[in-house]
Protein backbone atom coordinates (compact mmCIF):
# COMPACT_ATOMS: atom_id res chain seq x y z
CA UNK A 1 0.00 0.00 0.00
CA UNK A 2 3.29 2.28 0.40
CA UNK A 3 3.37 4.19 -2.66
CA UNK A 4 6.78 5.17 -4.32
CA UNK A 5 8.56 8.06 -2.46
CA UNK A 6 6.36 7.33 0.79
CA UNK A 7 8.04 7.37 4.05
CA UNK A 8 8.04 3.65 5.77
CA UNK A 9 5.77 4.32 9.04
CA UNK A 10 3.10 5.82 7.46
CA UNK A 11 0.97 6.19 3.84
CA UNK A 12 1.67 8.88 1.75
CA UNK A 13 1.80 8.83 -2.33
CA UNK A 14 4.52 11.10 -3.44
CA UNK A 15 5.09 12.08 -6.59
CA UNK A 16 8.72 12.64 -7.54
CA UNK A 17 9.16 15.44 -10.27
CA UNK A 18 12.45 14.63 -11.99
CA UNK A 19 12.56 17.48 -14.32
CA UNK A 20 12.67 20.14 -11.81
CA UNK A 21 14.23 17.83 -9.02
CA UNK A 22 11.03 18.65 -5.95
CA UNK A 23 8.51 16.40 -5.16
CA UNK A 24 4.86 16.85 -3.85
CA UNK A 25 3.36 13.61 -1.60
CA UNK A 26 -0.14 13.51 0.25
CA UNK A 27 -0.86 11.27 3.12
CA UNK A 28 -3.25 8.47 2.57
CA UNK A 29 -5.77 6.13 3.90
CA UNK A 30 -6.06 3.74 1.06
CA UNK A 31 -5.68 3.39 -2.33
CA UNK A 32 -8.90 2.46 -3.41
CA UNK A 33 -8.70 1.99 -7.13
CA UNK A 34 -6.19 1.26 -10.03
CA UNK A 35 -6.67 0.70 -13.45
CA UNK A 36 -4.11 0.03 -17.01
CA UNK A 37 -6.89 1.68 -19.86
CA UNK A 38 -5.26 1.85 -23.16
CA UNK A 39 -4.08 4.95 -22.72
CA UNK A 40 -2.31 5.88 -19.19
CA UNK A 41 -2.20 3.87 -15.75
CA UNK A 42 -4.97 5.32 -13.26
CA UNK A 43 -4.91 5.28 -9.35
CA UNK A 44 -7.44 6.72 -6.74
CA UNK A 45 -6.59 7.25 -3.33
CA UNK A 46 -8.51 8.58 -0.28
CA UNK A 47 -6.08 11.03 1.58
CA UNK A 48 -6.26 12.05 5.13
CA UNK A 49 -6.80 15.90 4.53
CA UNK A 50 -7.33 16.60 0.63
CA UNK A 51 -10.21 14.32 -0.31
CA UNK A 52 -10.16 11.85 -2.66
CA UNK A 53 -6.61 11.69 -5.43
CA UNK A 54 -6.40 10.85 -9.08
CA UNK A 55 -2.83 9.74 -10.13
CA UNK A 56 -2.36 9.51 -13.82
CA UNK A 57 1.19 7.79 -15.15
CA UNK A 58 2.22 8.40 -11.31
CA UNK A 59 1.17 11.96 -11.55
CA UNK A 60 -0.86 13.75 -9.19
CA UNK A 61 -3.65 15.50 -11.16
CA UNK A 62 -6.59 16.26 -9.10
CA UNK A 63 -7.97 16.49 -5.50
CA UNK A 64 -10.19 17.07 -3.84
CA UNK A 65 -9.42 20.07 -1.47
CA UNK A 66 -7.29 22.06 -3.83
CA UNK A 67 -8.69 21.69 -7.65
CA UNK A 68 -10.87 24.96 -7.43
CA UNK A 69 -7.71 26.59 -7.74
CA UNK A 70 -6.67 25.18 -11.02
CA UNK A 71 -10.37 24.66 -12.39
CA UNK A 72 -11.46 28.11 -11.56
CA UNK A 73 -8.50 29.51 -13.25
CA UNK A 74 -8.53 27.62 -16.45
CA UNK A 75 -12.21 28.82 -17.07
CA UNK A 76 -12.98 32.21 -15.56
CA UNK A 77 -10.72 34.60 -16.97
CA UNK A 78 -10.76 33.57 -20.14
CA UNK A 79 -14.44 33.83 -20.44
CA UNK A 80 -14.46 36.77 -18.79
CA UNK A 81 -12.19 37.96 -21.36
CA UNK A 82 -14.44 37.10 -24.65
CA UNK A 83 -17.22 39.73 -24.37
CA UNK A 84 -19.70 36.52 -25.01
CA UNK A 85 -18.62 32.69 -25.28
CA UNK A 86 -21.54 31.02 -26.79
CA UNK A 87 -19.52 27.88 -27.64
CA UNK A 88 -16.84 26.09 -25.98
CA UNK A 89 -14.43 23.29 -26.35
CA UNK A 90 -12.49 21.55 -23.57
CA UNK A 91 -9.56 19.20 -24.96
CA UNK A 92 -8.26 16.86 -21.91
CA UNK A 93 -10.68 17.71 -18.53
CA UNK A 94 -11.62 14.42 -18.13
CA UNK A 95 -12.17 15.08 -14.53
CA UNK A 96 -15.08 17.53 -15.57
CA UNK A 97 -13.81 20.06 -13.28
CA UNK A 98 -12.93 22.61 -15.80
CA UNK A 99 -16.58 21.56 -17.32
CA UNK A 100 -18.68 22.75 -14.55
CA UNK A 101 -16.58 25.44 -13.88
CA UNK A 102 -17.66 26.78 -18.09
CA UNK A 103 -21.34 25.59 -17.43
CA UNK A 104 -21.55 28.42 -14.51
CA UNK A 105 -21.64 30.92 -17.23
CA UNK A 106 -25.27 31.69 -18.97
CA UNK A 107 -23.98 32.68 -22.27
CA UNK A 108 -22.47 29.78 -22.90
CA UNK A 109 -24.75 27.80 -25.04
CA UNK A 110 -22.67 24.86 -25.94
CA UNK A 111 -19.44 23.14 -23.98
CA UNK A 112 -17.91 20.18 -25.86
CA UNK A 113 -15.64 18.26 -23.60
CA UNK A 114 -12.64 15.86 -25.77
CA UNK A 115 -11.40 13.82 -23.43
CA UNK A 116 -9.15 10.81 -25.30
CA UNK A 117 -9.77 8.72 -22.28
CA UNK A 118 -13.52 7.64 -20.95
CA UNK A 119 -11.80 5.96 -17.77
CA UNK A 120 -10.92 9.56 -16.44
CA UNK A 121 -14.56 10.50 -16.58
CA UNK A 122 -15.72 7.29 -15.48
CA UNK A 123 -14.12 7.47 -12.43
CA UNK A 124 -14.33 11.58 -11.98
CA UNK A 125 -18.05 10.72 -11.75
CA UNK A 126 -17.63 8.29 -9.01
CA UNK A 127 -14.86 9.51 -6.46
CA UNK A 128 -15.29 13.61 -7.69
CA UNK A 129 -19.14 13.75 -8.39
CA UNK A 130 -18.88 17.19 -7.03
CA UNK A 131 -16.45 18.15 -10.52
CA UNK A 132 -18.99 16.05 -12.19
CA UNK A 133 -22.35 17.98 -11.27
CA UNK A 134 -22.97 19.81 -14.59
CA UNK A 135 -22.70 16.43 -16.86
CA UNK A 136 -25.96 16.46 -17.45
CA UNK A 137 -26.49 20.11 -18.07
CA UNK A 138 -28.65 20.16 -21.83
CA UNK A 139 -25.63 22.38 -22.87
CA UNK A 140 -22.43 19.98 -22.13
CA UNK A 141 -21.84 17.43 -24.43
CA UNK A 142 -18.76 14.40 -23.51
CA UNK A 143 -16.58 13.29 -26.57
CA UNK A 144 -14.30 10.78 -25.75
CA UNK A 145 -11.62 10.89 -28.51
CA UNK A 146 -8.60 12.60 -29.54
CA UNK A 147 -8.34 16.08 -29.37
CA UNK A 148 -5.72 16.49 -31.46
CA UNK A 149 -7.57 15.43 -34.36
CA UNK A 150 -11.10 16.59 -33.11
CA UNK A 151 -9.69 20.25 -33.16
CA UNK A 152 -8.09 19.47 -36.32
CA UNK A 153 -11.86 18.71 -38.14
CA UNK A 154 -13.86 21.57 -37.04
CA UNK A 155 -15.38 24.04 -39.29
CA UNK A 156 -13.57 27.08 -39.57
CA UNK A 157 -15.06 30.18 -37.00
CA UNK A 158 -17.18 28.22 -34.73
CA UNK A 159 -15.80 27.93 -31.77
CA UNK A 160 -15.46 30.90 -29.62
CA UNK A 161 -13.26 29.63 -26.67
CA UNK A 162 -10.60 26.16 -26.18
CA UNK A 163 -9.62 25.60 -23.36
CA UNK A 164 -6.79 22.45 -23.12
CA UNK A 165 -6.61 20.93 -19.77
CA UNK A 166 -4.08 18.54 -20.49
CA UNK A 167 -1.55 16.26 -18.56
CA UNK A 168 1.75 17.96 -18.78
CA UNK A 169 3.45 17.79 -22.56
CA UNK A 170 4.75 14.13 -22.72
CA UNK A 171 3.08 11.47 -23.61
CA UNK A 172 -0.83 11.53 -25.15
CA UNK A 173 -0.63 15.34 -24.29
CA UNK A 174 2.25 16.12 -26.20
CA UNK A 175 1.04 16.78 -29.63
CA UNK A 176 -0.94 19.65 -27.46
CA UNK A 177 1.84 21.75 -27.02
CA UNK A 178 3.17 22.68 -31.12
CA UNK A 179 2.65 24.82 -34.12
CA UNK A 180 0.33 22.24 -35.95
CA UNK A 181 -1.88 21.82 -33.12
CA UNK A 182 -2.04 25.85 -32.21
CA UNK A 183 -2.88 26.51 -35.92
CA UNK A 184 -5.79 24.23 -35.47
CA UNK A 185 -7.18 25.92 -32.81
CA UNK A 186 -6.69 29.51 -35.00
CA UNK A 187 -8.59 27.94 -37.61
CA UNK A 188 -11.50 26.59 -35.62
CA UNK A 189 -11.81 29.92 -33.62
CA UNK A 190 -14.30 32.47 -34.61
CA UNK A 191 -12.53 36.05 -34.53
CA UNK A 192 -11.93 37.29 -31.16
CA UNK A 193 -11.74 33.79 -30.05
CA UNK A 194 -9.54 32.64 -27.43
CA UNK A 195 -7.45 29.64 -26.67
CA UNK A 196 -6.07 28.91 -23.32
CA UNK A 197 -3.63 25.92 -22.19
CA UNK A 198 -2.29 25.26 -18.96
CA UNK A 199 1.80 26.28 -19.08
CA UNK A 200 3.42 24.58 -16.31
CA UNK A 201 5.28 25.90 -13.90
CA UNK A 202 6.46 29.79 -13.70
CA UNK A 203 9.49 28.95 -11.58
CA UNK A 204 10.63 25.52 -13.45
CA UNK A 205 9.12 26.13 -16.55
CA UNK A 206 9.58 29.24 -18.15
CA UNK A 207 11.43 27.50 -21.17
CA UNK A 208 8.03 25.83 -22.03
CA UNK A 209 5.79 28.39 -21.81
CA UNK A 210 8.14 30.80 -23.84
CA UNK A 211 8.17 27.65 -26.50
CA UNK A 212 4.14 28.25 -25.60
CA UNK A 213 3.65 31.65 -26.63
CA UNK A 214 6.30 31.71 -29.54
CA UNK A 215 4.17 28.48 -31.00
CA UNK A 216 0.65 30.31 -30.89
CA UNK A 217 2.19 33.72 -31.92
CA UNK A 218 3.59 31.73 -35.50
CA UNK A 219 0.43 30.21 -35.22
CA UNK A 220 -1.03 34.02 -36.07
CA UNK A 221 -2.58 34.74 -32.60
CA UNK A 222 -2.53 38.42 -31.79
CA UNK A 223 -2.02 38.29 -28.70
CA UNK A 224 -0.80 36.07 -25.67
CA UNK A 225 -0.92 36.34 -21.77
CA UNK A 226 0.15 34.13 -19.41
CA UNK A 227 -1.48 33.51 -16.13
CA UNK A 228 -0.24 32.45 -12.41
CA UNK A 229 -1.93 31.22 -9.61
CA UNK A 230 -1.38 28.47 -6.69
CA UNK A 231 -1.80 24.83 -7.28
CA UNK A 232 -0.08 23.00 -4.55
CA UNK A 233 -0.76 19.35 -6.34
CA UNK A 234 1.40 20.19 -9.10
CA UNK A 235 5.64 20.65 -9.29
CA UNK A 236 6.11 23.67 -7.41
CA UNK A 237 2.60 24.43 -6.13
CA UNK A 238 2.34 27.53 -8.29
CA UNK A 239 1.11 27.31 -11.89
CA UNK A 240 0.05 29.10 -14.97
CA UNK A 241 -1.88 29.23 -17.98
CA UNK A 242 -1.46 30.94 -21.06
CA UNK A 243 -4.20 32.68 -22.78
CA UNK A 244 -3.86 33.55 -27.02
CA UNK A 245 -6.82 35.72 -28.83
CA UNK A 246 -7.48 35.69 -32.06
CA UNK A 247 -7.52 38.69 -34.03
CA UNK A 248 -8.03 40.36 -30.91
CA UNK A 249 -5.96 41.98 -27.92
CA UNK A 250 -5.96 40.52 -24.38
CA UNK A 251 -5.80 44.12 -22.03
CA UNK A 252 -8.74 44.28 -20.52
CA UNK A 253 -11.36 41.50 -19.89
CA UNK A 254 -14.94 42.10 -18.65
CA UNK A 255 -14.85 43.68 -14.78
CA UNK A 256 -17.93 44.56 -14.51
CA UNK A 257 -19.26 40.99 -15.73
CA UNK A 258 -16.91 39.31 -13.37
CA UNK A 259 -17.50 42.07 -10.55
CA UNK A 260 -21.22 40.64 -10.85
CA UNK A 261 -21.55 37.25 -11.87
CA UNK A 262 -24.31 35.51 -10.69
CA UNK A 263 -22.26 32.27 -9.47
CA UNK A 264 -19.94 31.64 -6.57
CA UNK A 265 -16.52 30.86 -6.75
CA UNK A 266 -14.21 30.58 -4.02
CA UNK A 267 -10.19 31.72 -5.81
CA UNK A 268 -12.00 33.71 -8.92
CA UNK A 269 -12.16 37.29 -8.66
CA UNK A 270 -12.06 40.62 -10.48
CA UNK A 271 -9.12 41.29 -8.02
CA UNK A 272 -7.91 37.93 -8.21
CA UNK A 273 -8.27 37.83 -11.99
CA UNK A 274 -5.74 41.54 -12.09
CA UNK A 275 -3.46 39.16 -9.81
CA UNK A 276 -3.39 36.22 -11.93
CA UNK A 277 -2.19 38.56 -15.16
CA UNK A 278 0.77 40.54 -12.55
CA UNK A 279 3.66 38.64 -14.03
CA UNK A 280 6.50 39.20 -11.78
CA UNK A 281 10.22 40.73 -12.73
CA UNK A 282 12.00 37.62 -13.37
CA UNK A 283 9.03 35.81 -15.78
CA UNK A 284 8.68 38.83 -17.54
CA UNK A 285 12.70 39.32 -18.21
CA UNK A 286 12.42 35.71 -19.61
CA UNK A 287 9.50 35.96 -21.96
CA UNK A 288 10.72 39.08 -23.12
CA UNK A 289 7.73 41.07 -21.95
CA UNK B 1 22.69 9.30 2.86
CA UNK B 2 18.79 8.85 2.42
CA UNK B 3 16.81 11.12 4.08
CA UNK B 4 13.22 10.16 5.89
CA UNK B 5 10.84 10.20 2.91
CA UNK B 6 12.71 9.52 -0.02
CA UNK B 7 12.45 6.73 -2.42
CA UNK B 8 14.93 4.04 -2.98
CA UNK B 9 16.16 4.79 -6.05
CA UNK B 10 17.66 7.85 -5.93
CA UNK B 11 18.09 10.59 -2.88
CA UNK B 12 15.70 12.85 -2.10
CA UNK B 13 14.97 15.17 1.02
CA UNK B 14 11.69 15.24 2.16
CA UNK B 15 9.38 17.05 4.50
CA UNK B 16 6.13 15.50 5.36
CA UNK B 17 3.99 18.07 6.84
CA UNK B 18 1.42 16.16 9.86
CA UNK B 19 -0.90 19.05 9.95
CA UNK B 20 -1.37 19.50 6.94
CA UNK B 21 -1.31 15.98 5.30
CA UNK B 22 1.19 17.35 2.06
CA UNK B 23 4.63 16.82 1.78
CA UNK B 24 7.43 18.65 -0.37
CA UNK B 25 10.72 17.30 -1.68
CA UNK B 26 14.02 18.16 -3.29
CA UNK B 27 16.35 15.82 -5.01
CA UNK B 28 19.79 16.07 -3.12
CA UNK B 29 23.26 15.19 -4.65
CA UNK B 30 24.64 15.15 -0.63
CA UNK B 31 24.21 15.87 3.15
CA UNK B 32 27.56 18.69 3.73
CA UNK B 33 26.19 19.37 6.79
CA UNK B 34 24.44 18.07 10.17
CA UNK B 35 24.91 19.39 13.95
CA UNK B 36 22.66 19.79 16.45
CA UNK B 37 22.57 23.19 18.27
CA UNK B 38 21.55 23.97 21.82
CA UNK B 39 18.36 25.00 20.16
CA UNK B 40 17.66 22.32 17.23
CA UNK B 41 19.06 20.49 14.28
CA UNK B 42 20.60 21.79 11.16
CA UNK B 43 21.25 20.33 8.03
CA UNK B 44 22.91 21.13 5.07
CA UNK B 45 21.81 19.58 1.60
CA UNK B 46 22.96 19.96 -1.79
CA UNK B 47 20.17 19.47 -4.13
CA UNK B 48 20.43 18.67 -8.22
CA UNK B 49 18.34 21.72 -8.86
CA UNK B 50 17.79 24.01 -6.11
CA UNK B 51 21.20 24.92 -4.80
CA UNK B 52 21.90 24.66 -1.36
CA UNK B 53 18.77 23.56 1.06
CA UNK B 54 18.96 24.12 5.07
CA UNK B 55 16.59 22.18 6.77
CA UNK B 56 16.36 23.11 10.05
CA UNK B 57 14.52 20.05 12.75
CA UNK B 58 13.76 18.09 9.45
CA UNK B 59 11.47 21.24 8.08
CA UNK B 60 12.91 22.54 4.81
CA UNK B 61 13.65 26.19 5.15
CA UNK B 62 15.54 27.96 2.62
CA UNK B 63 16.65 27.32 -0.76
CA UNK B 64 19.26 28.90 -2.80
CA UNK B 65 16.26 28.83 -6.19
CA UNK B 66 13.81 29.75 -4.59
CA UNK B 67 14.28 32.62 -1.08
CA UNK B 68 13.66 35.30 -3.39
CA UNK B 69 10.29 35.05 -3.39
CA UNK B 70 9.65 34.81 0.67
CA UNK B 71 12.45 37.14 1.34
CA UNK B 72 11.34 40.36 -1.68
CA UNK B 73 7.99 39.44 -0.13
CA UNK B 74 8.63 39.79 3.89
CA UNK B 75 10.58 43.23 3.35
CA UNK B 76 9.36 45.30 0.19
CA UNK B 77 5.83 45.66 0.58
CA UNK B 78 6.31 46.67 4.64
CA UNK B 79 8.73 49.03 3.77
CA UNK B 80 6.63 50.35 0.43
CA UNK B 81 3.84 50.71 2.81
CA UNK B 82 5.90 52.78 5.77
CA UNK B 83 6.29 56.20 4.67
CA UNK B 84 10.20 56.41 5.53
CA UNK B 85 11.70 53.12 8.14
CA UNK B 86 14.79 54.40 9.18
CA UNK B 87 14.75 51.84 11.74
CA UNK B 88 14.34 48.02 11.20
CA UNK B 89 14.21 44.96 13.48
CA UNK B 90 14.11 41.55 12.07
CA UNK B 91 13.28 38.94 14.31
CA UNK B 92 14.76 35.59 13.68
CA UNK B 93 15.94 35.32 9.84
CA UNK B 94 19.05 33.86 11.08
CA UNK B 95 19.76 33.46 6.76
CA UNK B 96 20.04 36.76 6.64
CA UNK B 97 18.30 37.02 3.63
CA UNK B 98 15.39 39.16 4.43
CA UNK B 99 18.53 41.57 6.12
CA UNK B 100 19.38 41.72 2.66
CA UNK B 101 16.34 42.54 1.11
CA UNK B 102 15.62 45.52 4.01
CA UNK B 103 19.31 47.31 3.41
CA UNK B 104 18.73 47.51 -0.31
CA UNK B 105 16.30 50.24 1.11
CA UNK B 106 18.38 53.82 1.32
CA UNK B 107 15.87 54.98 4.21
CA UNK B 108 16.96 52.56 6.60
CA UNK B 109 19.02 54.16 8.96
CA UNK B 110 19.72 50.85 11.23
CA UNK B 111 18.83 47.50 10.54
CA UNK B 112 19.01 44.84 13.66
CA UNK B 113 18.96 41.28 12.85
CA UNK B 114 17.80 39.09 15.93
CA UNK B 115 17.99 35.42 15.59
CA UNK B 116 17.99 32.99 18.77
CA UNK B 117 20.80 30.52 17.18
CA UNK B 118 24.09 32.06 15.82
CA UNK B 119 24.43 29.15 13.60
CA UNK B 120 22.07 30.11 11.94
CA UNK B 121 23.83 32.56 10.38
CA UNK B 122 27.44 31.03 10.57
CA UNK B 123 25.90 28.08 8.12
CA UNK B 124 24.42 30.43 5.72
CA UNK B 125 27.64 32.42 5.82
CA UNK B 126 29.11 29.44 4.57
CA UNK B 127 26.56 27.94 2.17
CA UNK B 128 24.01 30.86 0.86
CA UNK B 129 27.09 33.55 0.86
CA UNK B 130 24.59 35.85 -1.61
CA UNK B 131 21.88 36.05 1.09
CA UNK B 132 24.53 37.38 3.55
CA UNK B 133 26.07 40.12 1.48
CA UNK B 134 25.22 42.70 3.30
CA UNK B 135 25.63 41.19 6.62
CA UNK B 136 29.15 43.81 6.75
CA UNK B 137 26.99 46.87 5.83
CA UNK B 138 27.60 49.40 8.72
CA UNK B 139 23.65 49.72 8.99
CA UNK B 140 23.11 46.05 9.85
CA UNK B 141 23.47 44.61 13.53
CA UNK B 142 23.53 41.25 13.80
CA UNK B 143 22.38 40.04 17.57
CA UNK B 144 22.10 36.52 18.57
CA UNK B 145 19.56 36.44 21.54
CA UNK B 146 16.10 35.84 22.23
CA UNK B 147 13.77 38.20 19.94
CA UNK B 148 11.05 37.69 22.72
CA UNK B 149 12.93 39.22 25.35
CA UNK B 150 14.53 41.79 22.69
CA UNK B 151 11.49 43.39 22.08
CA UNK B 152 10.34 43.74 25.34
CA UNK B 153 13.22 45.71 26.28
CA UNK B 154 12.98 47.78 23.58
CA UNK B 155 12.34 51.58 24.11
CA UNK B 156 8.85 52.67 23.69
CA UNK B 157 8.26 54.43 19.99
CA UNK B 158 11.66 53.94 18.99
CA UNK B 159 11.51 51.27 15.91
CA UNK B 160 9.58 51.98 12.25
CA UNK B 161 9.10 48.02 11.43
CA UNK B 162 9.20 44.92 12.99
CA UNK B 163 9.70 41.61 10.82
CA UNK B 164 9.24 38.29 12.40
CA UNK B 165 11.09 35.99 9.99
CA UNK B 166 10.55 33.11 12.01
CA UNK B 167 10.13 28.68 11.93
CA UNK B 168 6.47 27.61 12.82
CA UNK B 169 4.78 28.48 15.74
CA UNK B 170 6.18 25.04 17.45
CA UNK B 171 9.00 24.98 19.43
CA UNK B 172 11.43 28.00 19.30
CA UNK B 173 9.14 30.09 18.05
CA UNK B 174 6.09 29.32 19.59
CA UNK B 175 6.20 32.42 21.16
CA UNK B 176 6.06 35.22 18.36
CA UNK B 177 2.49 34.16 17.95
CA UNK B 178 0.75 35.35 20.38
CA UNK B 179 -0.67 38.82 22.16
CA UNK B 180 1.60 39.26 24.49
CA UNK B 181 5.03 39.71 21.59
CA UNK B 182 2.53 41.76 19.69
CA UNK B 183 2.47 44.01 22.49
CA UNK B 184 5.89 44.56 22.80
CA UNK B 185 6.13 44.98 19.31
CA UNK B 186 3.23 47.72 19.52
CA UNK B 187 4.84 49.11 22.55
CA UNK B 188 8.01 49.46 20.67
CA UNK B 189 7.12 50.80 17.41
CA UNK B 190 6.50 54.49 16.55
CA UNK B 191 3.29 56.08 15.23
CA UNK B 192 2.58 54.56 11.85
CA UNK B 193 5.00 51.49 12.51
CA UNK B 194 4.56 48.20 11.08
CA UNK B 195 4.82 44.75 12.59
CA UNK B 196 5.03 42.13 9.90
CA UNK B 197 5.10 38.10 10.70
CA UNK B 198 5.38 35.23 7.87
CA UNK B 199 1.73 33.33 8.63
CA UNK B 200 1.80 30.49 6.66
CA UNK B 201 -0.23 28.54 4.36
CA UNK B 202 -3.71 30.28 3.13
CA UNK B 203 -5.03 26.94 2.22
CA UNK B 204 -4.09 25.11 5.35
CA UNK B 205 -3.60 27.75 7.78
CA UNK B 206 -6.68 29.64 7.81
CA UNK B 207 -7.52 29.02 11.84
CA UNK B 208 -3.69 30.27 12.42
CA UNK B 209 -3.75 33.67 10.02
CA UNK B 210 -7.11 34.20 11.48
CA UNK B 211 -5.77 33.99 15.63
CA UNK B 212 -2.34 35.62 14.18
CA UNK B 213 -4.96 38.73 13.19
CA UNK B 214 -7.19 38.66 16.14
CA UNK B 215 -4.06 38.77 18.11
CA UNK B 216 -2.76 42.06 16.72
CA UNK B 217 -6.02 43.69 16.69
CA UNK B 218 -5.90 43.13 20.46
CA UNK B 219 -2.57 44.69 21.01
CA UNK B 220 -4.01 47.97 19.25
CA UNK B 221 -2.93 47.33 16.04
CA UNK B 222 -5.47 49.98 13.77
CA UNK B 223 -4.76 48.13 10.61
CA UNK B 224 -4.08 44.44 9.52
CA UNK B 225 -3.80 42.90 6.21
CA UNK B 226 -2.43 39.76 4.97
CA UNK B 227 -0.49 39.32 1.27
CA UNK B 228 0.07 35.67 -0.32
CA UNK B 229 2.23 34.95 -2.64
CA UNK B 230 4.07 31.60 -4.10
CA UNK B 231 6.57 29.78 -1.95
CA UNK B 232 7.23 26.13 -3.25
CA UNK B 233 9.64 25.13 -0.15
CA UNK B 234 7.15 25.17 2.30
CA UNK B 235 3.91 23.59 2.87
CA UNK B 236 1.55 23.70 -0.13
CA UNK B 237 3.68 26.05 -2.16
CA UNK B 238 1.50 28.81 -1.32
CA UNK B 239 2.54 31.24 1.65
CA UNK B 240 1.40 34.56 3.42
CA UNK B 241 2.47 37.15 5.52
CA UNK B 242 0.78 39.41 7.94
CA UNK B 243 0.95 42.98 8.34
CA UNK B 244 -0.09 45.02 10.69
CA UNK B 245 -0.15 48.90 11.58
CA UNK B 246 0.07 51.13 15.03
CA UNK B 247 -2.14 54.06 14.53
CA UNK B 248 -2.35 54.67 10.72
CA UNK B 249 -4.15 52.16 8.22
CA UNK B 250 -2.42 49.88 5.74
CA UNK B 251 -4.48 50.87 2.63
CA UNK B 252 -2.48 52.36 0.07
CA UNK B 253 1.66 52.10 -0.23
CA UNK B 254 4.03 53.88 -1.85
CA UNK B 255 3.53 53.03 -5.29
CA UNK B 256 5.76 55.42 -6.75
CA UNK B 257 8.35 54.28 -4.62
CA UNK B 258 8.34 51.29 -5.78
CA UNK B 259 8.19 51.94 -9.25
CA UNK B 260 11.32 53.91 -9.08
CA UNK B 261 13.53 51.64 -6.35
CA UNK B 262 16.52 51.44 -7.59
CA UNK B 263 17.37 48.35 -6.86
CA UNK B 264 16.66 44.64 -8.46
CA UNK B 265 13.93 42.33 -7.55
CA UNK B 266 12.85 39.13 -9.18
CA UNK B 267 9.87 38.58 -7.81
CA UNK B 268 8.78 42.33 -6.06
CA UNK B 269 7.46 45.12 -8.12
CA UNK B 270 4.10 47.65 -8.06
CA UNK B 271 1.65 44.73 -10.06
CA UNK B 272 3.01 41.44 -7.47
CA UNK B 273 2.67 43.47 -4.63
CA UNK B 274 -1.02 44.58 -5.44
CA UNK B 275 -1.95 40.92 -6.48
CA UNK B 276 -0.69 39.92 -2.81
CA UNK B 277 -2.73 42.15 -1.36
CA UNK B 278 -5.91 40.52 -3.80
CA UNK B 279 -6.95 37.90 -1.29
CA UNK B 280 -9.44 35.00 -3.02
CA UNK B 281 -13.06 34.78 -1.60
CA UNK B 282 -12.19 31.78 0.71
CA UNK B 283 -9.44 33.58 2.13
CA UNK B 284 -11.42 36.87 2.45
CA UNK B 285 -14.77 35.03 4.11
CA UNK B 286 -12.80 32.41 6.23
CA UNK B 287 -11.37 35.87 7.89
CA UNK B 288 -14.34 37.82 7.66
CA UNK B 289 -13.20 41.01 5.60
Amino acid sequence: MTAPGAAADAAWFTEQHAQSGSAFGLRIKARVHAEQTPFQSIEIFETTDWGMLMVIDGCTMVSSRDNFLYHEMMSHPALFSHPRAKRVVIIGGGDCGTLHEVLKHEEVERAVQVEIDERVTRLAEQYFPELCASNHDPRAELLFVDGIAYMAEQEPESIDLVIVDSTDPVGPAEGLFNAAFYASCHKALRPGGILVQQSESPLVHLDLIKAMRTAMRMAHFQAVRTLTFPQPLYPTGWWSCTMARKHADLTDFRERGAATRQFATRYYSVETHKAALALPPFVREALGE
